[in-house]
């Protein structure tokens, strides 16, 4: 059948679609969701199709293209495209038997996840597959495949390196911007380390967004090579790159419900090391009933798997639990985080000793797995002596930053107010969840200058009356009027103090 | 923020959605599915949001709004509408809790299913409900609570009759067109039958495809009740009513990968007697190897659900277990069954007589069900009198087709080939797969004329040489050559004889 393109003006975000109205697709037999073939000259491709029931959008004679399609096949608005049956592919039905309560071969991963980055495969049917994935879970060999397919259908980051060293973070600790110092230390130190990052999706800032105080964090796979060959490291995100493309589709479809399936969780985090070549990675699981790990038995299950999973990967991976009860670092926003940063760098009296000491702690640990000797000791050195900063400026510098940029450029929100002590006491709870809900009220990750300020307090300190406990900065008066709001109404919740009374 | 209206042009299928550029979304902190509340004038609504990465279809300070949205909030290109965040609905969150297993409450089930007819879950979160559903499965009181929430959020027929009948048939089996003999005789004994059919999905007819040779079917809500006020019964199409409007919103998602979790294929059956306010209703399930139910144990499962279901709906269920073994009736596609109708109903003596007595048979039960005496007798008496016949003209009139029409009028294919038997044998299969493909594949349903005759021939019959056993009919020399083809490669697929030796 031959059909007049019409220019939907659309993408779709990489699925390939196709419109018919409704009196075409019933000469076709075709329904909702089912395939065609495409032609136009010796280009060809097939499409899911959307039936249109009006006339007004796609009248019968016509077949409404969007973006991908259009670019697949080089055909524009009025060309005459030539359309036939298809049939569904192969991926479909491994996706049905998933479903069904099957497990999944590694040939059958392979094919969905290589559909799923040809836009092959419809929003409905991925949805399926990580609904599957969630309800039926997935085994050690399907978490396996699943991660070597993301890699193998993505870009990869060929360096000619050994080791190549990364890290990563489960989240949900405020300030805990180790990568920012981890990066430079291990770096420094001679060894490979090509980091990825992502921003924030519900907290007030990620590591990308951080560093983008500093430099620009959008880089190509060719320019995150270029930074790392010059510097041995680099501090980029990940999101800009299709390193492990086909993850980000699924996280396209895990987003709306916060569908994690474990096995997707995990594999997306490995692909992502995987896709860089890494070859020691360190993995970081904070544990606290107010993160996103809240008990150790969780943690230690999710350290049995990663190591478990690495082990097939022929990935060296160590796991290591920390507290993540409260904050760590004093700022919180990408700013107040990537100040703390320069503070530690440059041995600046204002430096948060915690998040200093978890830093180097973790960077001696990658080092030691990179079969470097006295690495604790070494990494403290490499930080003491300034080694660290000048590292950190020569990533600064080869990612396009200003690597001379000082602590007073660094813009933090001119609204602030701080919140003090109203009466002696002890701290006896700093809560991630509201801390990070008050950054992010007052503007955070999106203003890059507003966020909070904790006055070097952590749990069981004394504080004394009219002491400052925490500054909320916002980049206008009405959020920081907003995160004052929203605190007052939570009610104390940032910090207990309770009064002491001999 | 106020953003400029950009028409897309497109219809979505019901659900609400607007696309904004990446820049604003970020502005927003707004994700892919996250939810906006538009406003315009008095009017708003809200929506769910697809995010534009390029500046072409849609630039930032402009919104992309689906035919849906326009018309809920009266807008046109260039409007100004103002938007605002909005959360989820708890629908979202029902959803979660069943893909983590939990049951859901007949609030919960009926909150979903408001919001799949309001149009505001995006396929997204429906396929994960569907997905969920069959992972998870569902016990009786979820499927009588989706039944009934998808009554209560759809037209009703309000008929002020008493009782009100309907049956059903699980299908699979060719040429098995009862319902346009049961409804005469039904409506003809008095009783209320308004009988809504769907069109052929997979097979060469529907009873919507059937009676469409002889009358309309798309006909409104009211238009079938004036039918029934008139007549006592109508054979309508349901697709072309939003009576169970949810379910058909459900199918739209269950149709890519055929997923039909057993608890909504039930309430999906049930919630179309329910919407006509039925109050007795006769299901006939056929088992066979090449039907839809293959063994008596499915069937005796389905029996003992739908039995308990109709008792919590307060519904009347007779289940029937019937051989599906072949198909039941001569023709096998709309004209040609059309035509064994009329030769039923018209006492010709090429009246196929398997599907005489079934339908007669069936017919019988229903007014047994509705109390009626003797039953079985009134509806040979209804049949053989004529009464019946009179009875389908009055209702072919009524939903405005021409009563008189005559045998001759039927159009049947003008290509035709008449397979005769080889040799002597006895038939040992006519299969019901391998008939309803090749009747697809001379052109039926969509080609109301093609299809199969089977020349009044059942499994075990003797048949001599040169005896016609089937004919296929087609509108067009190809779609024959084609079915041919089809015919000879599958080879005997039809019919197996064996030779009489002695």
């Amino acid at each position: 059948m031959k059909l007049k393109v019409k220019d939907m003006d659309i993408e779709t975000g990489g699925i390939l679609v196709a419109i018919l109205n409704e009196e075409d697709a019933h000469k076709l037999d075709l329904h909702h969701e089912d395939r065609i073939r495409l032609k136009f000259g010796r280009k060809e491709t097939t499409a899911v199709i959307d039936i249109a029931h009006s006339k007004k959008s796609v009248p019968p004679g016509k077949i409404g293209l969007f973006e991908e399609v259009l670019v697949k096949l080089n055909v524009k608005q009025g060309d005459i495209v030539d359309i036939d049956l298809a049939e569904k592919p192969a991926s479909v039905y491994y996706i049905k038997d998933k479903l069904e309560g099957k497990n999944l071969t590694k040939d059958e991963i392979n094919a969905i996840i290589k559909d799923v980055v040809m836009g092959k495969l419809s929003a409905i049917e991925l949805t399926y597959f990580v609904g599957a994935c969630y309800t039926e879970g997935m085994d050690m060999d399907e978490i396996v495949a699943l991660t070597e397919s993301i890699v193998k259908n993505g870009a990869q980051l060929r360096l000619d390196k050994h080791p190549v060293l990364d890290k990563h973070c489960s989240g949900g600790v405020p300030g805990n911007r180790t990568t920012m110092l981890i990066v430079p230390i291990v770096a420094a130190a001679g060894c490979t380390i090509p980091k990825t990052s992502s921003r924030s999706i519900t907290s007030p800032a990620g590591t990308a967004d951080t560093m983008e105080v500093l430099a620009p964090v959008a880089l190509s796979v060719e320019k995150i090579k270029s930074v790392v060959e010059k510097t041995n490291g680099c501090i980029a995100w990940g999101g800009g790159v299709n390193l492990a493309a086909a993850d980000d589709k699924l996280i396209r479809i895990r987003h709306p419900l916060s569908i994690d399936p474990e096995g997707m969780l995990l594999s997306s985090i490995l692909a992502k090391k995987a896709a860089v070549n890494a070859t020691h990675v360190l993995i970081d699981i904070p544990i606290g009933n107010d993160t996103k790990v809240k008990t150790k038995k969780q943690a230690l299950k999710l350290k049995r798997d990663f190591t478990k999973i690495g082990k097939k990967l022929k990935m060296k991976i160590r796991v290591i639990i920390t507290p993540g009860n409260q904050p760590i670092g004093n700022g919180i926003g990408p700013a107040l985080e990537a100040r703390d940063i320069l503070y530690v760098l440059t041995r600046h009296e204002k430096r948060p000793l915690d998040l200093e000491k978890k830093g180097v702690s973790m960077a001696a640990k990658l080092l030691k797995m990179a079969g470097i000797k006295n690495a604790e000791k070494k990494a403290v050195q490499i930080l003491e002596s300034g080694l660290a900063y000048k590292k950190m400026q020569e990533i600064i510098k080869a990612q396009g930053g200003n690597p001379d940029i000082k602590l007073k450029d660094i813009q933090i929100g001119k609204y602030e107010y701080t919140f003090k002590s109203p009466k002696a006491g002890i701290i006896t709870d700093i809560n991630n969840f509201t801390i990070n809900k008050i950054a992010r009220i007052a503007g955070a990750p999106k203003d890059k200058g507003a966020g909070i300020y904790i006055h070097n307090i952590n749990e069981g300190d004394f504080i004394r009356k009219g002491a400052p406990i925490m500054t909320i900065y916002a980049e206008s008066q009405i959020k920081l009027k907003y995160a004052l709001n929203v605190l007052k109404k939570i009610g104390g919740i940032v910090m207990d103090h309770r009064l002491i009374t001999s």
